[in-house]
């Protein structure tokens, strides 16, 4: 929204130089600030609208602009908002997270079904909730995508009338029981097992039983095959999906999906079930993550979800898929969503974080020209080249995001974009949450003491970053596929040698490009080196040598690759979003978030642009000064950036984001 | 210590050639290594001895040592053991903290006096209070150093006859009351005030009153004004150091220490004090911080602390010190100690994190060569290539913390290397801290889930590396400062250029000081352009000026230069403890960690040594391979490193330092 004292700012800027601009905007904003005026205040002093804020609120949002609009007024509302609590125990924290979840559900934010009628809802629930409380929204992603969306997905109509509806409602809360204590990157490994065996009872009724039905046995047979880590295991759940080796005799017919009742309905667990408490984590306390084990504990047959592998009534097994690897590869399906679950989370944190940082900045008097304690931090250039770099590349990363989504939600049923679209979303989820840490980490660190107040809740989100950098697959591992999978996809090519100019985003992404292909050329020559072996050895032994290459001799160069196709995939969307772009004022300030999202790219790899030849060394020396630069211009719009990110006030909730002194006014336990 | 498992493979080792020999390390070492081995016997094969291990701790620990040594074996004992916990309350938590504290002080790990006759010692508990638990060494810190410190030294007899038995007893807990709501970085700005004033009492007594004796009467204005995060503060404290004006009638002295009784002999808060306790905070939740105010409080004359100034009993004041500005340069002197204590906590938290993750790392097996979970991840170079260079920093930065606590308490009393003291404590403390918050990232990250729970310890760490970051002094702040400080004591130097080789360590140490010179001359010359003008404008114009250069247009410059200072006097160190060094396998070690950490500095600012022609860039292209290839080497011995830190295992209490197998095969619930 446009305000007087912005436009009358806004005359003075767009008379400005580029360089003198920002000074005379600290003289025109901080002219007489002073500690007396009101946070609230002091943020309307140095406001400065340069577009439409809404327009760039509607772009982020993507989608589904009704119901993040309906959930904002939802949290806005003093009587509905889910107000952050920080003096409660263990168990009340958990309790608060169900309760809200319900909330959630019940107020249409979320259901399972989305997957089919509107799988963006799925994902801008997750970004919104994110924000509200993580705990809450890691029960929700195990919920809904995790353990609903593999019912839904390998489950048959069988499964689907008994849970659906007590999903969305959380009549029937679930686990999602794939990792094993010592299978974490390697579940294909584990040791849980299913086995088939006739039970007691009839098939038919009937004096003579002439056929008894099958069931399945489902076993942990060591301390390192306990389920671990099972969110919604510990109090909440009624039923978990077991993988597990689904045996016959001595065949083994793979990894599949078992549904296993852990709890009656007076929440009691069930015989042979073992649930063990993990405790307290370095965050998302409100989620009740437990460690479970069976002993040998009986289900139906018709408990193994169906959809492609299936045991008859006979005890026939039948699979539309072959091979274990690839069975094991379909039922944990729902890892992909969940990546992308896990980079809305990412996204809405990220922009979280830098609104509390960014408004309390404003507010923050200190040290001035004179010695006195009337210039906020916010016109520092140590906090503009601290936080704008960072609102660049969440906005950056944001409309990525977007983008994978789009890709995920519209692919084609033939499964012919499959494997690219994995790939894709195995670098987004990466690079979404690295981002969230160093976002959070810097934001933390630029508001000083203030920001170590729970209340703030930088910590918070340093647990939901943290959880986010290794759950659903450890960020670094995830980037060793993207490499893989890219590099039997790559076509060499020699990058054309570009005339580079620092100020020309299309040049500096023709960098980026050729960043790729010189990483992804060099790491297949490392490779071919090793193919040719192949040809004198064994398979075996060929796999062997590859292993050493990757695991254990060039771990950097594969790392460096990944990266290299995310900053680029990154920058092709956001240079597409801003072609498509036709309102003036936004697009103009999009194409300088954009170039200073690839100048900071670059600074971040700076050696490794100038050594492979990419960069002359003296135009290296001057991508610092063409940032700074662009730093000083955006400066004045930090405020109304943040503002686009579109979190109410309410929802932020921490109190540096808001009235901060008002809220020391009085004795607040450190309570909101 | 040497073992049979170890010699065998050393042997190997001393055959191998340099590239080959980690290939063999892993061959002999994973040879048939599987999940049914207990952690211990994983660790155990894979152990290897190039050096004795207790050298390097003994040369780690520097002073104290049998101190040090004791204190290990006391948190050995399962009776004395500070065991941490978990699932408990706010108010257990600093119960807790405060029984661990008097457990502390009643077995002799430290005193105030230790200020007089053995002030390594102070730094020693704080490494080692620090491991053990966080809070409690926070606690330690303030009553010791900050509360302690400033009685022993800003007070006279009167003071320390009072206080100085109960402060290490912790009968009389005390509080530090510099930082205001609204003054966090500017404290000179502060609100508090200590108005003299004639009293009603009489000051010789008899039937006629003739001389009314003075006093001080202590006033928080407004809300900005209160006393902010003050630790001991909200529970445990008798007494506080207020920092205030002093002023009598219109005249002010100058901010002045005063002592104020703020609870009764029964911890009752006394009138005209207000506490309010500032509640959950992101780590250290057993300190009890508190919001102080003081409605015109009332306080003796004597309990100024008045070493330095002082009002006689009729009412004059008298200073050794000139000037409002030194005067609180020398009441807030503590704070430089406390960055020392800062430091030296950082440093231990730091490796024990790393010994967290290299241990673990060690016992954690997953997928192999051959897709078994047969290799253990401490073997991968992703995993060395993480921690390693880490290790390296974090003895780099033990050795320089070392170096400065040194010339810190060895001073000559003229104070005629104070300034320079101040610098180097104003560069330590920021690159300690710093580094602690990206080991604890870095090794969470690397431990996945596991490192998740809160029982492993990264989440406690955590909210002690972010409290280091920004307290006694905001890094960068501190950073700012030590640039001002390095540049007027600046002598222009052209760097000469030197031939470099990446594998000489004393030209990689040149480059440094080359990069120091240049950024300084750099930083000079912006400030000339400043300083050329004064001469036409006011002074106060001109402070404006420099204002501008310092805060709003060369941070990153003023930033990288402070940072040049700091690395370069951290490689100074390392290379004279090396060169001092007389155990040759010892030695080796040291020049090897050395090397990594010099290549590290450079692969960390690789961009800025290419493009400022300190490096060619061919050579900086070999940066990484050069880096890679060290820490190849010095992947086998990762975990004698991390047991050389000198931290049992019942001290680092994490169960994935220990036999986590063990852990998981019943219900813990989380906790230890």
């Amino acid at each position: 929204m446009f305000r007087c004292a912005s436009t009358s700012l806004l005359r003075q800027l767009s008379q400005a130089n580029k360089y003198g601009h920002q000074v005379r905007w600290q003289q025109a904003a901080a002219a007489g600030l002073n500690n007396t005026m009101a946070p609230a205040e002091l943020r309307e002093r140095q406001s400065v609208a340069t577009f439409d804020t809404a327009k760039l609120t509607h772009l982020l949002d993507h989608d589904n602009h009704d119901m993040r609009n309906r959930y904002r007024e939802y949290q806005k509302d003093p009587a509905t908002r889910m107000k952050p609590r920080y003096n409660i125990s263990l168990e009340e924290e958990r309790e608060l997270a169900l309760k809200r979840l319900k909330a959630v559900c019940d107020n249409d934010f979320i259901s399972v079904l989305n997957f089919v009628d509107n799988p963006y809802k799925i994902f801008a629930a997750h970004e919104l909730v994110g924000i509200t409380d993580p705990a809450t929204c890691t029960k929700m992603t195990v919920q809904f995508n995790l353990f609903g969306g593999t019912v839904l997905k390998l489950g048959t109509k069988r499964h689907h009338d008994k849970l659906l509806k007590g999903i969305d409602t959380l009549e029937d809360v679930g686990c999602f029981g794939l990792t094993e204590l010592g299978y974490g990157n390697n579940a294909v490994e584990m040791e849980t097992t299913a086995y088939l065996r006739q039970g007691d009872s009839c098939s038919i009724a009937g004096p003579a039983c002439t056929v008894r039905s099958y069931e399945f046995i489902v076993n942990t047979p060591t301390t390192l095959a306990q389920k671990y880590w099972i969110t919604n295991g510990a109090i909440h759940a009624k039923w978990i999906v077991v993988f597990a080796h689904l045996k016959m005799g001595d065949t083994n017919h793979g990894i599949h999906g078992f549904l296993v009742r852990i709890r009656d309905d007076d929440m009691k667990v069930l015989p042979g079930v073992t649930v063990e408490d993990m405790g307290y984590k370095i965050g998302l306390n409100g989620v009740d993550n437990a460690k479970l084990s069976f002993d040998n504990v009986r289900i139906p047959r018709e408990h193994l979800l169906n959809k492609h592998s299936d045991v008859s009534a006979d005890g026939e097994f039948k699979s539309s898929i072959q091979g274990a690897r690839n069975r094991f590869l379909t039922v944990a399906d729902q890892l992909l969503a969940g990546r992308i679950c896990i980079a809305s989370m990412s996204v809405g944190g990220t922009k979280a974080a830098l609104a509390i940082a960014v408004r309390y900045a404003a507010t923050r008097l200190t040290v001035g020209p004179r010695g006195k304690s009337d210039m906020p931090i916010l016109m520092y250039q140590l906090q503009q080249r601290a936080l704008l770099p960072l609102i660049a590349q969440s906005v950056a990363t944001n409309l990525a995001v977007d983008y994978v989504k789009e890709r995920w939600a519209e692919q084609p049923a033939d499964g012919s974009e499959h494997a690219e679209i994995v790939t894709m979303c195995c670098a987004i989820k990466p690079m979404a949450s690295w981002l969230f840490e160093r976002v959070v980490t810097t934001c933390r660190e630029r508001c000083g003491g203030a920001g170590y107040l729970a209340c703030n809740r930088f910590g918070e989100m340093m647990g939901s970053a943290h959880a986010a950098m290794t759950a659903e697959g450890d960020n670094s591992v995830l980037m060793q596929k993207v490499a893989k999978e890219r590099l039997s996809a790559f076509m060499p090519s020699m990058p054309e040698p570009v005339d580079v100019d620092l100020d020309d985003t299309s040049v500096l992404h023709q960098l980026l490009i050729s960043r790729e292909n010189l990483a992804f050329g060099l790491l297949g020559m490392k490779l071919m080196k090793v193919r040719s072996v192949d040809c004198m050895k064994l398979m075996k032994a060929g796999k062997e040598k590859l292993f050493d290459t990757w695991m254990l001799k060039e771990s950097d160069l594969v790392q460096g690759s990944a990266r290299a196709f995310a900053d680029r995939l990154i920058s092709e969307r956001f240079a597409d979003v801003i072609s498509k772009q036709t309102d003036e004022p936004l697009k103009k300030t999009l194409q300088k978030l954009y170039h200073l999202h690839l100048l900071t790219v670059m600074e971040n790899n700076l050696g490794q642009f100038v050594c492979s030849g990419l960069l002359p060394s003296k135009l290296g020396a001057k991508v610092n000064l063409t940032a700074a630069k662009l730093c000083t211009e955006l400066g004045p719009q930090m405020l109304q950036l943040v503002e686009a990110f579109g979190i109410p006030e309410e929802m932020l909730s921490a109190p540096i984001a808001r009235d901060w002194v008002q809220y020391n006014s009085y004795d607040n336990q450190g309570e909101v």
